[in-house]
Parts: structure tokens; C-alpha cells; sequence
């Protein structure tokens, strides 16, 4: 099967996409992206995705001479011509362009590219996962750039000790995972960072469905508040949410996912049903 | 004229040198890179920046399959296929490789590229610059990555205040700019930060050149330093050294360059004249 992807206004096989050497993104890392993905075909929460992409996009001085309504034709005609059968990922980038200096903004590219979306093994959902702490805050953390230095630099040590990613945790503040938002649950309230962290669409999901059934504690979030904790869990778009038992040698719940990560994993399921099939419902009309 | 490069093993106009959008150097910012100049043609001190290139990948476990007489090789032959008659940068490119799931590092896309040499403006040398600071620390400082997300966001900035560019200090360290190192000079002692900063060439050279003219002093440098020290300057492989005469508010030596400041630009000017001869040398024999 070929993979079709959208760079620069053409629909072109994606093995055949690629940029000049010359692209800041590659030169000097300079670049933006989003990342969702489809359920049951359907893209979820695209707008969300959208409004952060623009968003990331002001921040870091990218125009988009795309709107909504193109990047969303865009993205239905290739899931269409990619025939995709299970379900994708769908990667939205967007460089510093071709810089005639190496330094300055140039008219960026812009893809978007589908993708195979890795199954997350049932195993880590049902039993739960362990993070490894790490000093680190990204630099414009509520922009989506393309610095993932540390995170793939890390990766062996993540492995070597059976880790499912890092924690960055900087001057006793609790931040994120490299690619997830991050949760604790202690007694009946859902804590998780106000500040300094990505915004991900799957945390603002979250905290819409848990609102009545937990109290939401959205706030700075201490070091210390991980010995403390009930539970913890991890969020992310591709991964919906994931049961954290182990950070460091701290241990939640002795090694079990907890009662109230599992009652949030089963409204998200429920959401995603609901909202899925009145997409389906929506896009055969 | 048409620019050649090298890329993963050939030799092609710079213009068609592309990589593929899944090279992990665009979607995770995950590169390194050198870079250095000619003297009258000639390459300056390439041994040490190919050290230096060496010692990037291997913190970024990025695997080098080319041996430095390779690359020595390269350059020399891009350097006369380009006729290059007016000084030239060099730059040496290495990314994370063309990943099968935008984390892992895949073979490296290596690429050598000659380029434009912006010329400095004499009037920098003469008159010295302005510089900002700006709280930030490199993540991996001792690596040349190609990470320069905040050198480029704040560019706007740089320029609204008229100053040359950033000076990073963090948690009352001052440590480098975004592309140079710095120096302070105090009575007889040469400052500079030991450690959190990229071990530049020509920082290298300096500190060579100074010994037994000057105290060095590589060690820890404190915030309030930059308000007692006599002068300072920067130090990078395109521009040389320049004088800085300006850090936000303070001023330094009624705003003109120093004597310390003026007499290592001029042994650095005449160290440059000898080894460049020496290379015109032997690279007739």
C-alpha cells in the first residue's frame, strides 16, 4: 500500500516527500507540528488540533495561509486516497522554510502526513506503566515544536530500566511527560499542571468528563506531591490515558492501576463511542 | 554559480540536495551539526571542529561512518568544485535519519555544505555590540545540536532593541550566546564559563593565544560579574572576536571596545595570517 501525504499545496506518495537541506526545521530544528488521530476513520477533535496548531504557529512567528476548512479538506481527501482501513495518525508540520541565511523565517512548508498508528499493548492499560523523573521544562512549553532532543537522546536509559518515558520534573514542579500530559489523583481530586506544560486535546477531554464526578485541582503541581499521591496516570492522544504504578521507586496503589484512573479510562471509551459515531453519522451524509 | 554539496555520499548542486520529511532532524529537531570557515580558501583549524563533530554524535548516538580524512577529503574537493574565491563557511550536518516511527535514530543523512560567508560589518569590530540576556541554558551545552528554537523566536526582539543577540544566563550563571562564546575581562584576568557552554574553536584559540599575556580564568561565571567587569566580547568561528560594549542597561568602558579586547582580536588576526599561509602551503605542495 502507498502512503499519500499533502506537502506544499500537492498530494504526492509520501515517500516521495522531502524538503531542502536548506529548511530551518532541519538546519536549526525550527518547526511546529500536531498529531491526532482517527477513530473508527473519523479524525477526533480536529478543531482543538487546529486551534492549538495556529496557535503554536503564532508563537513561533509561522504564518498559515491555510484555513480550518482547507487543512480539514486536506486531511479527509487523504484518509480517503490512503483507503484507510484501521485506524491512523495524522501528523500536521509546519517549518521555518527554506532560510536564505540559516537563521531567518522563510515561507514554511507545511505536510500533512498519515501515518500507522503503533497499538498500545493492553498490557501497559491494564497493568499500568513506570515513569523515570528528569530535570527538564521544554522552552515555550505551551507551543507543540519539533525539540525532542532529550527524549530520544533518553530513550536507552528508559529502556534499560523497563520505563515507559520520562517525567520532567524542574525545580521541584512536576511538568509532563516528553509526549503526554500527566496526571495525580489524591482522594477524590484530580491534580494535574496549570503552567508550563503542552495543552493536549486528551488532558482537555479529560477534565471535561471528569467534572461532577472528581474535584479538578489544575495548579502548579510539587515534587512532593508524588510520594503523596493515590494514583497517577499518564494522557496523550495516541495512547488516550495510561496507568502509571511506578515513578522512580515510588509505588501507586501497590502496583495496580487505581479505581479512579480506571472510572476516567471507561468515560473516555464512552466519549469516544459517542462522538465517533455521530462523526460517522456526520460524514456519510 | 552554482553551489555544490555533498549528501550521504554524492556530490550535487546544493539546490537539489533534499531529505525525506520522516528525517528525525525535522520532526524531532534531532540533528548536529559543525561549522567553520576558510581563511584565504583554506579551511581553519578543521581537526579540532571535526573533533567537536565527533563528540556531538556520539553524545546524540548518532554513528559517524566516515573517517575524518573522509570528510577532510569532502570539503577540500566541494571547495574547489564550488571555486570558491571569497572565504566560505563550512557546514558539516548530521541528522537522526530517516526513522521508521518519528523516535527512533535511523542512519544519519550527513551532509557537507558550502556557504555564503556573511561578512561582519567593520563597524561591529570597530564599535562593538549590544547584547540582551535572556534565561536559558542549552540542555545538552557540550553538544553542537541543532536546536536553536529560542535564537530564532526572539529574533524580533533582538532587533526591537537594537542589540546583536542573546547572552543566556540562568540561575545567576552566565554562560554563552546563541551562536558565540563570551568572555569578561577584569583588571589582567580573561572570564569564561567552564562548563554549561559549547567549547567553541575560537574560544579555544583565544585562550591559547592569551596565555602568558593574560590571567585565565575558566570557571563558573556569576550574573554580578557582568556589572563589575572592565570589558567584554564574544567569540565565534565566522566573526572572530567581537567587543561588546553593552549588556542590557550596563555600559562598559564609556562604550567603546577595550585594550585587552583590541589586543586579542589583533593576536587572533595574526595567528589567522600565519596558519592560513602555512595551509596555502601545503595544500600547493
Amino acid at each position: 500500500m502507498t502512503y499519500y501525504c499533502f506537502l506544499n499545496g500537492k498530494i504526492i506518495p509520501a515517500n516521495e516527500a522531502a524538503v531542502a537541506i536548506t529548511d530551518l526545521g532541519l538546519l536549526r530544528g525550527y518547526g511546529i507540528f500536531d498529531y491526532l488521530r482517527t477513530y473508527h476513520g473519523r479524525p477526533f477533535r480536529l478543531q482543538d488540533y487546529l486551534d492549538r496548531l495556529r496557535s503554536s504557529a503564532s508563537d513561533m512567528r509561522l504564518p498559515v495561509k491555510y484555513s480550518d476548512a482547507q487543512i480539514t479538506a486536506i486531511v479527509d481527501e487523504l484518509l480517503q486516497k490512503n483507503e484507510v482501513t484501521e485506524d491512523a495518525a495524522i501528523r500536521l508540520l509546519m517549518t521555518g522554510g527554506n532560510s536564505p541565511d540559516s537563521m531567518s523565517i522563510a515561507e514554511p512548508n507545511f505536510a500533512v502526513i498519515i501515518e500507522h498508528l503503533a497499538p498500545t499493548p493492553q498490557e501497559q492499560y491494564e497493568n499500568g506503566v513506570k515513569l523515570l523523573t528528569y530535570p527538564f521544562k521544554r522552552i515555550f512549553p505551551l507551543s507543540k515544536t519539533t525539540n525532542y532532543v532529550a527524549a530520544i537522546k533518553m530513550q536507552p536509559e528508559v529502556k534499560a530500566k523497563k520505563a515507559f518515558d520520562l517525567l520532567y520534573v524542574l525545580n521541584d514542579e512536576v511538568l509532563e511527560l516528553t509526549r503526554n500530559n500527566f496526571f495525580l489523583v489524591k482522594g477524590n481530586a484530580l491534580i494535574t499542571a496549570k503552567e508550563g506544560v503542552l495543552e493536549g486535546v486528551t488532558r482537555k477531554v479529560i477534565l471535561e468528563l471528569a467534572e461532577g464526578h472528581f474535584k479538578l485541582d489544575v495548579r502548579r503541581v510539587n515534587a512532593a506531591e508524588l510520594n503523596t499521591a493515590d494514583e497517577a496516570f499518564l494522557s496523550g492522544s495516541a495512547k488516550k490515558l495510561i496507568p502509571v504504578v511506578q515513578i522512580d521507586e515510588k509505588i501507586y496503589g501497590s502496583g495496580k492501576p487505581g479505581a479512579t484512573t480506571r472510572k476516567l479510562m471507561q468515560l473516555f471509551d464512552e466519549y469516544v463511542s459517542v462522538v465517533s459515531s455521530q462523526e460517522r453519522v456526520a460524514s456519510n451524509r
